[in-house]
């Protein structure tokens, strides 16, 4: 355990390295040449336009305007000053409400730390037990101002114990109320939302076969019938794969042709000449223009024969629909009800809205929905408790001397100590740096075998596997040093309630090595989020060797989402580390606080400038949030008996067992006072109208790519969601009673 | 352990006391003197009636007819003969289910024990290690029958798990079939029913308080604008205990109106006068026709007047409310749908049919909800695990030393042999006799506590805490003998992965306990049920004693209804050991299968001609059982490990592990695509209308009291519900557009 010196030291250095990120950052965002990497946000609200093209040649790269300087961090008061309706409104709920996680940090550890403060670390400080000993063994004083410092069967952990009350029923108020306030900031949301189309809309999945009639037919009659004073139209999702993929490729071909186009404008003399062959180096010479003017027109020939072959072949339609009603009302009825008595076949359930629609997932079969989830529970499982074999595996493999052996040429390489060390110290890090770099990719991937429907779901799914991971290999990892498999096996060779007795035992050590930990991975890397190194790099080099059109730049500085489903178990951790120590080692609280602090600043600033979010689903991930919160509680709360347990205090142990217990139920009743307004829509709500819904599901021009499809078989006619509506920032908003120009129905789709 | 002479001779001893009942059942149930005792269903129906109406006198008490002595045992035929759908319409499906139970369990067992006795029992046979064993201690035949005979690392435990697997999975298979069967069952039964009342109402409750409107108006004006077509009329609930005592108090004396009635048409002459005072004892003599009259007059104006106080104090009004819907499909929207972005007021939900709702929780605001369900969750595992403690204080007080101490003048008595032995004997033995036998009231009385608004929900939440208790301390206290306390003790200071092969480890040597206990608890208490010794008795002696009028002589042949909480967790005990005990021991099996059988044999008899439902749940139950009987499996696989564990058999243990996996996962598949059918109703199924509903749900003719009400304040114009219509057997349906005559609409009552 490292003295109060050695945690001045590493949190001197640190925050130096945090301060020297921000320095930089400060200088190099107002720089204009970089313009473009921090305020991409505002580029794509089309309120911002490139300082670049003002002033000389040098001012459109370097900034030479001495008093922005000076100012260098005022963007952290600007970061602050937007007020949230407006920040909701730029920004969207999701991110609004994200940055409220770190807010509600602050809410509950800024109390918890002055409380802690002023009652527990002068009891732990006065108590003089690890001070007694004089005889050489020289104690940190860390441990002096922990719980540690309390001798075996001391009066004192009373204290501990109310402190462990007092500071769970803040925790309740709070979580309390921040799920209330955001349940109203939630429906008020939906509420002034101006008709949005997925509010009137109802994804069914798993249309049973008829026999006599087709999939559109079928669903028009089944709620023509069942829903008659409030169907409004439907549509059927197609299988569109080949379709797709010829208007990504015609996409390209018009990104070429513009970019000759401008080529000529410019300079109107020169004949462009490019080959058809490989990568242009190869074949026949052609004029440009002229070229890709034909191979465009020969595309959407053969696009206007696949969609017809598509609408066609009964084959291409999955048994999927989203169903348009003509007032929320009956949209609200037909989502939240049960159609038949079969339960597995019509099933209901609100519509994503269109950006935020998983299209492979819409036409899995309820059995194999079963089995998936299935084996994904399994794989989760094995994944948590048994990454480490295969790394060990490759990490074995990777072993030198093995290497010599099967590939004895390379000898003379390995045999030089140079190479030798730096492979055998780097090789068992690297492996298993790259697997938690795919990790969230892993996990994701697994949300999207499990099948759920929309981007948000995968995204909150993910979350929660990331957090089990983090919890069992990050943080149990750290304190019971070891594999999760070593401690799993450990674990059930052991005495259900020695289990928390090992790990509460450990937790007072390794308090230092949390703190130093918080800085590293909170500070230094909040500090590393906001200077956004890698996308600076990026977007330099592809603007200087692959941007030829304002489409292809445009692309090159998209900023991406927030990745919630791999930040915010992250965030989770910080929650974890506080619960825990608030009790034990309040000397760890006030880095959280600062991490917490930082954190909302930056992301405050980086929502505003920077992220542009794929969808919106309106802070439907709240539940989420609270429930990982909730879980952090109890755990806190059975670490600190498995503690106290060890320190001869029997009565003290029994006084905590009350609050776990309070805790999951504190747990269900916020539950269900508000999920049910994440996941349902109230009937009051429900009285706007509509006469005629353009179904921003469905417009034949504009059709998406569905990657990662095993089985080549999902897609549909999409528009209105991905990057066409991401990269222009436009709400796929529909006025009522107006079909939006520019968007040709496809000829034969079946439409009430 | 018994041999297997020790078990024929206990077999024999169960077979001879349950023919021996099956016997005097046979000759009792003949005589016309019980034809009440034994056919009460038929009275109700009103398709039977006395046997002693005719013959002379002898034979009104004694059957003389030799031959149906020679018939004696036709009722079991009888029993079986009538089809199902005649067995649903003359006992209600629920009681139908139930007996199906029994059938289940013949269906999962029959052919296990044929594949295990011809499988396992040859393999255990033949398996030398515990015959070879030569020197004197002589192992039972039973042991070389089970797993025991397998020697330490066999390679014959495959043949074991290998049936597991089989075993399981025909479960499985029996399980599926039987859940889809029974919603089969319950969707025809719910769909043929001609226009319930409760399936076109919806109960609301939490509704808010609002200043300017009464409950009735809000409730009105609230469904009237969000379920604007479909609303038809309400009826809110009304405290009405007053009124209540005072209808039961004239029903009192209106049976005794027809008593003197009678008496005075028998004998004309004769002057019937009565004294007013206590027990008619003291006080002043008056004739006694004139004295009933006048009395029930005045309490009728009484009436009248509390009727009019209820229905015009806005005090007396409970924010609940019935509300009638025009279509099935109105109501069903309104019970399934949330209704404003508050989840904890307007809370809808299906009304239980009249006679089904359990009036005084039907006003518990939603946090008392939650505060009563987490106390009530502490004191169940309190219950569970502690109940020995209070039982043991009470034996201990019961000590007859002490008692000695205490009562020294008890010391003569105390002191002779003969009342020492016995009391030393009895008294501990009695102490827990009492509380098992009050166990099912204590647990109901906790379900009435969590405030569930339905009997059938009542009885189904009591159900799963039975099968809690009865696992924890009949099943495991057996198995490891001591009780839970100690248990519970020891196992949390035991290693995880060590409680189940602790248990498991014990079960083959408690197969013998088990044989006797099946055929005591099973054999005979089944003969014992058919039999109805304990209603037998007490119709006589009310018969002989209290009965004066045709009313009495319904209530004291009153067979009450089955009793679901307590008899399904005593069949879910048989599953669990049948599961349990067919890898392990399966000569285990054939008690189960005949105790199965008998009870559907019985249970099926007393359905036709004994019980009288009190309500009609449409076999709600069923996801419950089915869930009770996957944890049956679930446990049995993991004791199953636990087992083979101990025999150095570690393969096979990890060959076992994907089996409670896939049990789970059956588990949610079943969940996902039965269980709706049991909660929601479709809405394709929603196409019944009606214009006019009468309410069974009020009127104000009929009031009923609740009792067993601490706050003395719920109550409500009830009709159509509990004994009036139970006692007549008639279905509380309205017919539509009309409405049912000789109900008397209480004037002013709110209605649209």
């Amino acid at each position: 355990m490292g003295s109060l010196n050695d945690i001045g030291v590493a949190a001197g250095i640190n925050i130096l390295s945090a301060v020297g990120f921000l320095l930089v950052f400060a200088v190099v965002r107002i720089q204009p040449i970089n313009d473009r990497v921090y305020f991409p946000k505002w580029y794509l609200k089309g309120t911002r336009s490139s300082p670049r093209h003002i002033g000389n040649v040098l001012s459109k790269f370097v900034n030479a305007d001495v008093s922005t300087y000076l100012r260098f961090l005022n963007w952290m008061p600007a970061a602050l000053k937007m007020p949230e309706p407006e920040l909701i409104e730029h920004a969207g709920l999701d991110s609004a409400v994200y940055v409220r996680i770190y807010l509600l940090g602050l809410k509950i550890f800024v109390p918890i730390t002055v409380l802690a403060f002023s009652v527990l670390v002068p009891v732990n400080w006065t108590s003089a037990t690890l001070g007694d000993d004089e005889e050489g063994l020289s104690y940190d004083q860390i441990d002096k101002l922990s719980i540690s410092n309390l001798g075996q069967g001391s009066k004192r952990f009373w204290v501990h114990i109310g402190m462990a009350y007092v500071f769970t029923f803040w925790t309740f108020y709070v979580l309390y109320h921040e799920y209330k306030v955001i349940t109203t900031m939630r429906l008020h949301f939906l509420a002034n939302q101006n008709r949005r189309p997925d509010q009137f809309t109802v994804l069914v999945r798993n249309i049973p076969a008829d026999p006599d009639e087709t999939v559109g037919e079928h669903v028009e009659h089944f709620f023509a019938v069942n829903h008659r004073e409030h169907y409004l139209s439907h549509q059927v999702v197609y299988n569109a794969n080949t379709l797709a993929s010829l208007v990504e490729k015609k996409k390209g071909l018009q990104n070429w042709l513009v970019y000759y186009e401008n080529q000529h404008a410019k300079n109107p003399e020169k004949e462009l000449i490019i080959k058809t062959g490989l990568w242009g180096l190869w074949g026949e010479k052609v004029d440009a223009l002229q070229h890709y003017k034909t191979t465009i027109e020969e595309l959407c020939k053969q696009e206007d024969e696949e969609r017809q072959k598509v609408i066609s072949d009964p084959k291409a339609i999955m048994p999927a629909a989203f169903v348009s009603f003509n007032s929320q009302w009956g949209a609200a009825v037909c989502a939240q009800t049960q159609q038949t008595s079969n339960p597995t076949v019509w099933l209901t359930e609100w519509a994503p809205e269109p950006r935020d629609v998983y299209w492979p997932n819409l036409a899995i079969p309820f059995v194999e929905l079963s089995v998936r989830r299935l084996i994904m529970a399994v794989a989760l499982f094995f994944l948590t408790f048994f990454f480490m074999v295969p790394i060990a595996l490759v990490q074995s493999v990777a072993n030198l001397d093995d290497i010599e052996r099967v590939l004895p040429f390379l000898k003379p390489i390995i045999e030089r100590n140079g190479p030798r060390s730096v492979i055998q110290g780097f090789l068992p890090g690297i492996a298993l740096k790259i697997f938690l770099i795919f990790l969230p990719t892993i996990l994701m991937a697994m949300s999207k075998i499990e099948g759920h429907v929309s981007l948000s779901g995968l995204e909150r799914r993910t979350a929660s596997k990331y957090f089990l991971f983090i919890f069992v290999n990050v943080f149990l990892g750290s304190v019971v040093a070891g594999t999760a498999f070593q401690q799993l096996n450990s674990f059930i060779h052991q005495s259900t309630n020695k289990i928390p007795e090992t790990i509460g035992e450990s937790i007072p050590m390794k308090a230092t090595f949390f703190i130093t930990y918080i800085m590293v991975d909170g500070w230094a890397g909040i500090a590393a989020e906001v200077l956004r190194l890698k996308p600076l790099i990026m977007f330099h080099i592809k603007n200087t060797f692959l941007v030829r059109t304002e489409q292809d730049r445009e692309q090159a500085m998209d900023p991406g989402s927030l990745e919630f489903g791999s930040t915010e178990p992250r965030i989770q951790l910080y929650f974890l580390l506080g619960l825990v120590y608030a009790v034990v080692t309040p000397i760890i609280l006030p880095f959280i606080i600062v991490f917490f602090g930082l954190a909302y600043l930056v992301f405050r600033h980086q929502i505003i400038n920077v992220y542009n979010q794929q969808y919106e689903s309106g802070a439907q991930f709240w539940p989420g949030v609270h429930g990982r919160i909730v879980t952090a509680l109890v755990i806190s709360q059975i670490l600190l008996i498995g503690l106290l347990s060890t320190q001869e205090a029997e009565q003290s142990t029994v006084a905590l067992l009350p609050l776990p217990v309070l805790t999951i139920w504190f747990h269900y009743v916020c539950k269900g006072r508000f999920e049910p307004a994440y996941i349902k829509c109230p009937l009051q709500a429900g009285s706007k109208r509509i006469l005629l819904i353009s179904s921003p599901y469905i417009t034949a021009d504009d059709i998406h790519i569905v990657s990662n499809v095993k089985r080549e078989q999902h897609l549909m006619f999409a528009g209105g969601h991905g990057e066409g509506h991401a990269a222009t920032g436009k709400r796929p908003d529909a006025e009522p009673e107006r079909v939006p120009q520019g968007r040709i129905r496809a000829p034969g789709l079946p439409q009430r």
